[in-house]
């Protein structure tokens, strides 16, 4: 198996696109017709059935326009077995259609723990039955506040995995840890806690980079600071950024060609809310809902997917 | 429902312990007798029914001997939704017997996802049904990387819930961004990265302290670095310390007696490993496995009790 980080690059070359479409599954959100199914028969399992009903039409309405797929584990979790269930038959649906999947857990942990979170992710195998792991992902977020023994079992697990670790978060309070400055050993002002987690992410790619030149170790960088993802692009060259904050949180395309690289495929617009839920909840309970639905999150997609591509052309 | 720093403390005094028990079910180290079930009849539904079995053993022979018990996400989640599965019956035999559950997960996210999580592991009710959220537990560990965003949405699901912010960890290499040094305003060497984070979860516990004068917000504070848990002592006085590092990770009492403070109930020691596997994986195979696995654990876990009061009554 080719490494992530080559065929993640692979896909965007050949769809033109750097749109990365989250799945996150928020039930009060979805279009009447299936909040009315669950109404019915308001059970787990039907709560299931209407999670991947949901995330089949997104991602039939997407594949031809994005280059991953993006489950939040916190979607799924909320809804607890049931919730991990839909989350279960969403990886199968992503993987029989072979598309790409990065899972969104931020999973974090000391050493023989964070093997454990790689095994349950990123494992070809099942841990104990001659079986395919049904929840292997292509790859996954991580927190690294933990250093290198929180890092480096997963890529003991699978060299081969992708890996985004959390580095500037798209979020208003990422600056009260992130931002602070460092003091150097020669008494002056250094970089950046964030900017610190940059050189770590570079040195813990090191040994998985691919034929375009980016690793399989790459960062979180949120789209809300693009001066922020210039900084980081100089200091971890290889890696390539999964930037959320596009859309609800109202990160702007500066951020994605800050973060884009002299290639133009160091970046990667992690998009949710805006691309999941283009309706009012009220809407779409009539008859043709199904297919409104799936032209409103295609025209989302395809809208971003055109802006990234015009405005990387035009650097 | 009193908040969960109270509802520990007072059973910290009540027991005379402050021993936290993980569960974190690593099938190869089970009891022969327990991993000889599951390869006769190796199917999903007897790796579940293996896992609970161990907990439950687990459960009933320390029950008495400790505060709480932390069950590790990463070792349900490497075993899927069998694991899950175990998971949930873990958390209700845990309830049902009234015990303290602190959910070791490291979750973290940005606002609305965080608050997903919270959803998932404190809200007391289902999001959607008329039900109970039957993986509601206690308390819940956090990785407070990105921020106040990432943390006060857990207080907003559930302020009585007790959560545990990751400041400095455990494992060899966590100094490599928590020990550096910040810089200040005026051009000098600050506190470290920890050290800020302690203030942080100085700031958010706040608003939940009770009537021993301790937060619902505490903090994760690594067993193997006494120094530093005398120093985030004194920065965060309010909070309680969850000290895992004792036993396999050579953590020493000497953190605990640092993190206790002046009323020796400010600091627990998680211990896993050396507690839950005080045996060869060959041994405990004949007739009377259980009744000796059950002694060995208990053994362990009245030993490091014993051993932390006795140096807590010594202060």
């Amino acid at each position: 198996m080719e490494g992530f980080a080559d065929r993640l690059i692979d896909r965007a070359l050949a769809r033109r696109s750097r749109v990365v479409v989250g799945l996150d599954p928020d039930i009060g959100r979805f279009p009447a017709f299936l909040r009315a199914q669950l109404q019915q028969q308001p059970t787990e399992a039907q709560l299931e059935e209407v999670v991947v009903a949901f995330n089949q039409l997104v991602i039939e309405a997407t594949e031809a326009e994005v280059v991953a797929y993006k489950p939040q584990a916190a979607f799924y979790e909320q809804y607890g077995l049931a919730g991990m269930r839909a989350l279960q038959r969403t990886l199968t649906l992503l993987r029989e259609r072979g598309l790409l999947v990065i899972m969104d857990a931020k999973r974090n942990d000391v050493a023989h723990t964070a093997g454990a979170y790689g095994i349950a992710w990123l494992a070809p195998r099942h841990p104990l039955f001659d079986a395919a792991n049904p929840w292997q992902v292509d790859a996954l977020t991580l927190n690294g506040y933990l250093g290198s023994d929180g890092i480096v079992p997963f890529l003991e697990v699978n060299p081969e995995a992708g890996l985004f670790v959390l580095t500037k978060t798209s979020n208003p309070s990422s600056g009260e840890l992130q931002d602070l400055f460092l003091w150097t050993e020669g008494g002056e002002r250094g970089g950046t806690v964030a900017e610190k987690m940059a050189e770590l992410v570079h040195q813990w790619g090191q040994r998985g980079v691919g034929r375009h030149g980016f690793s399989n170790v790459g960062m979180v960088v949120g789209a809300t600071y693009p001066e922020m993802a210039g900084q980081l692009r100089r200091l971890a060259p290889q890696a390539l950024f999964l930037m959320p904050g596009i859309g609800a949180q109202g990160g702007s395309l500066e951020g994605i060609v800050a973060g884009a690289g002299p290639q133009g495929v160091g970046a990667y617009a992690a998009s949710s809310r805006s691309l999941l839920y283009p309706f009012r909840p009220d809407e779409l309970a009539d008859a043709h809902w199904s297919d409104r639905a799936r032209a409103r999150i295609l025209a989302a997609a395809q809208q971003l997917r055109q802006a990234i591509h015009a405005r990387l052309m035009a650097v």
